[in-house]
């Protein structure tokens, strides 16, 4: 951490900084400089609380160097994550996995039907909502663990793991039970206590970004879940909130090479809700393979005009088969083996 | 809503579009425009669940005239609420009221001093969190249930009715025992499954505007509470999260006359976390109050160079005594009565 | 500056660093750390130009810590500037000053009415634009110099002096002829060339905050004028962007008490453009007078409803009157004689 | 135009609304609604100025259906542009164009040393700055006239076109003279009087996106060149601002797909400016020929260590000649004929 003096500073408030810094354990090394003093402050293993120190008298700012994450970090696990989800693998040198499904399960027709139509065109996980994040409560709020149920056995018709989104800890027993993998929710991203309690169940887990996170509040969030224990977190960039308002968020590709380079962990891409429109869904999935994402989830329903749900950003099975070509051509020009 | 369709639209596909309304139970009527067809919906009751017709041939874009809340509307309710906390009143025509504390509970003797400098300076109600947000899991949690006791007593000490937030639905029973207030953080105002069991509890509830939430999403989150029958809503501005980074957020003070025109829910404003810095608490709270905030909700602290957690906001005892002289002018100025 | 090294950089790098740092005329100071280096940089007597440094071997990321304007900052100038137009003061100790007048200039009898107005209220400046930015070049784009002299004509039959954004440089000459000070609008902050010619004439000038500018941004605008010579600039909040689309932008009013400590100019705050919506701006215009503006700039017309611009936020001159008692009581309160 | 009223309005109040509409010679069709009224307004060519309108009593908001720009709309110019610069053609069908340089010109050995690279590599247009935009006035602020011979001498040296930023009216004819095609930076996308003037010219232009700008702002800018008569145009995406800060700003790469549905023009991306990281380039390059870009325009500086500016975002010849290489893969897996 750097603490940056005021100009106007004296040299008593100075050395009640270094004497504030050294009561913390640490050790102050003042920069001065033409216009004003700085504090460099050493020692420390990871991100320093600075707000003892940013009170005190003739403190302009202090800036951090060391971020709020140690377990996330390339820094301190250089070698890449693999997460391995009852087979199907995300990571560094995998082939990049392909999730697909509704936004909401419906019934079980549209879950057998969505699933055989993933399968066939080559996913290799299903996803459908259960439990529904929704702005107003007037909206539909899932089918629940009934959902559960359907979803598990659509994805046990086909083979296909699934994962599905846990909004509660209440939620987490059923989920573990029914699903191959967790999903935290992008308005969740900062539930803490969510967090924690998926961090000790070990069960695989996606992360979204939320709506307004930065790159440090995403991995901070993923080290919230990996100092509990658990080590198997994908992460996921599903758009960031703008000013811009034709699509739905913003698309923020370049936090997946961002991603890998200051972590370990996997990175998948959502474009189905980082855009909310369906004709964009194709273009930016292939923009996001080539960025590097080690996975696209996608909303695919066997019927989008009667998707209970976010219709408007989900392909048909068609639709899937065409992109899914298309998807594996550029896949093998990547170097992936088919 | 209206639907616009593409100007290439045919009029077997407006056809197909007022067909799916009316499967909806709704209206629809044609407006032929010189470049395009609108299609105006009718009937509806509240907002309407546009990702069916979305996804339609030839549509161009929804656009929504309802909005996801209703109960939390003027529109519906046209007389302002009045919430009463053991006696202290937020709402039109009452007194604002100063709610004050440190960010965290850290000892028996900071919680004690703390609400005697509150009651002397004549703040109303004390603040104190148990349960801490933070952005990393290496940072100080709070104390927990024994901090929900030490707010209690001093809370009694001091006559003062006590917020604290709550931050996962297994504590809201300790919390409502301890607290005549539960307070939902920012990160937490779209955490749904939160806000619905909130809403069965009945007890006042201070729900922050969430740093990216658009006003419609705030008034969409208090309408969860709502719907389950809570009625005892403040809500409460703490700022939001843009491109300025001089301040931790950018404090939208416009947001308090808006939600007093579009809601009958009392607002505040939180200007220590809005801003995170202390000398700007007391001009922007002078500032909300002449914008018609119903409160304040400031951070105190007996010392707070020794604070745990955000230090660098907190006011200290002198400070805060020094500011309520101004207030209370301020406040007898905009016709309140001592 | 500070540069911070990656935790896998050789003593090497470092050593490029140094020597690079060295070749600028500067000093380096190494300042090793648990897990990394970090280099402080001393000697410079301004904004260092980070971008050799930031490409070398090892380097991670360069933090600023003096900022890219040095004239316009406190640190170089405490004592704070009066701005002084025709006789009207803008400055620490002096009345705030209301501007007001229509957005377009438009007829002579709209003008000589609204310069009727704005006197008979109080208002102590005319504003009214001739030159009109318009997202679209179909919207109507202001009188030009025909404005130009209405908008004299009308300032002198009150004795107001008056204010009018000059949009390119050629007008320069014009624009300093008709008006007694010049308006650099939103759109134009970074228009760096308008901001030289500007500064080389001496003419009074009120300044615009950029939609998107940062408050570093704003000053270094101020900082391209006081590098030509001219010292008599105003500064001007008018909102900036953000996801919130309620009110046309949000009115980011916490930057007065900013700008007045870390610069010696003074600031206004124009609410009319900030929200976008008539009945904002009374409120926000005492809630920015609480804040410490220096003035007031508001849109007032005859008869908004015919406006052929921004009428949506324009008062009517009985608005206007009604509202400068109010903000009479309130400078009254804040301690200004009437 | 939608027309929404209050829920409260009248009966008188939709009627003055009506007449209002009619007076501006458009049609008015009311939809009443179970809870409010809207009206439809007909007959409009083009985007409706609601300023009158907005301010009525009885209206809550007008929502526009038509949008401010025409001419660059798909609507009315249904073919895909193709723009020609001396040879080097940019748009549909076209193979994409790389554009490479430096930020700034510096010296003819660099120009001369980076013209060569950029041939070597396979860049089909030459870009350097000479006159240059920078936030403080004690930055570099480019070498002139000077610099524009340099420009058009290395062009020439290598049969290259070149680019160049212009910044003020006065500088049109010097840069018309020297390159092939002007350049709009960011943040002059809305100074309208250059745009103007840059219409006049019919020199192809290349305009960047401003750092705020939605994509309808964006194309309303390309209108005002399209208005004045010039049709060659490049549209540029260069990174918007967003709470994050990582990255210098947030790369858009939806707006290539979304620009390419909504006008006719060809869109290029700039992912040096976007990014400001030299490591993010290559691969999101790559991205956003996949996403469909019509060209790529990145800083290449025959000594990025040295370079004035944005050293830190330039590659090296060596390292562009090795991306040129992976995009002419790319290409090619994308159909284009080498």
């Amino acid at each position: 951490m750097l603490i940056v003096m005021d100009h106007r500073a004296t040299k008593e408030q100075v050395d009640q900084i270094i004497a504030a810094v050294e009561r913390m354990g640490l050790t102050a090394e003042p920069i001065p400089g033409s216009l004003r003093t700085a504090i460099g402050v050493l020692g420390n293993q990871g991100y320093v609380d600075d707000s003892t120190i940013r009170t005190l008298p003739g403190v302009r700012e202090t800036i951090h160097v060391s971020k709020p994450y140690k377990m996330a970090s390339r820094d301190f696990h250089p070698t890449a994550s693999v997460i391995d989800i009852a087979g199907v693998k995300f990571g560094d040198g995998e082939r990049p996995v392909i999730i697909a499904g509704p936004c909401s399960i419906e019934t079980e027709e549209q879950m057998l039907a969505a699933a055989e139509q993933v399968k066939q065109g080559g996913g290799r996980m299903l996803r459908g909502g259960a439990f529904k994040p929704r702005t107003g409560p007037h909206s539909f709020q899932g089918l629940g663990i009934q959902g559960l149920k359907l979803l598990q056995q659509a994805g046990q018709a086909q083979n296909l793991p699934v994962v599905t989104e846990v909004m509660r800890i209440e939620q987490l027993d059923d989920v573990c039970k029914y699903a191959d993998m967790l999903q935290i929710g992008a308005r969740n991203m900062q539930n803490f206590d969510l967090l924690k309690e998926v961090g000790k169940t070990r069960h695989p887990v996606l992360l979204k970004r939320g709506m307004s996170a930065t790159i440090e509040e995403f991995l901070a969030a993923a080290e919230y879940i990996l100092a509990e224990g658990n080590p198997n977190i994908v992460l996921c960039e599903r758009g960031i909130r703008t000013f811009e308002k034709t699509t739905r968020n913003t698309l923020d590709l370049s936090v997946v090479p961002l991603v890998r380079e200051l972590s370990h962990l996997p990175i998948i891409v959502d474009p189905s809700h980082a855009t909310g429109k369906r004709m964009l869904v194709p273009i930016m999935s292939k923009a996001a393979l080539v960025a590097g994402a080690h996975g696209i989830m996608m909303e695919v329903h066997p019927n989008p005009a009667l998707a209970l749900c976010d219709g408007a950003q989900s392909l048909s099975g068609a639709d899937f088969a065409e992109l899914m070509g298309e998807l594996n051509r550029l896949l093998e020009f990547l170097g992936y083996q088919g």
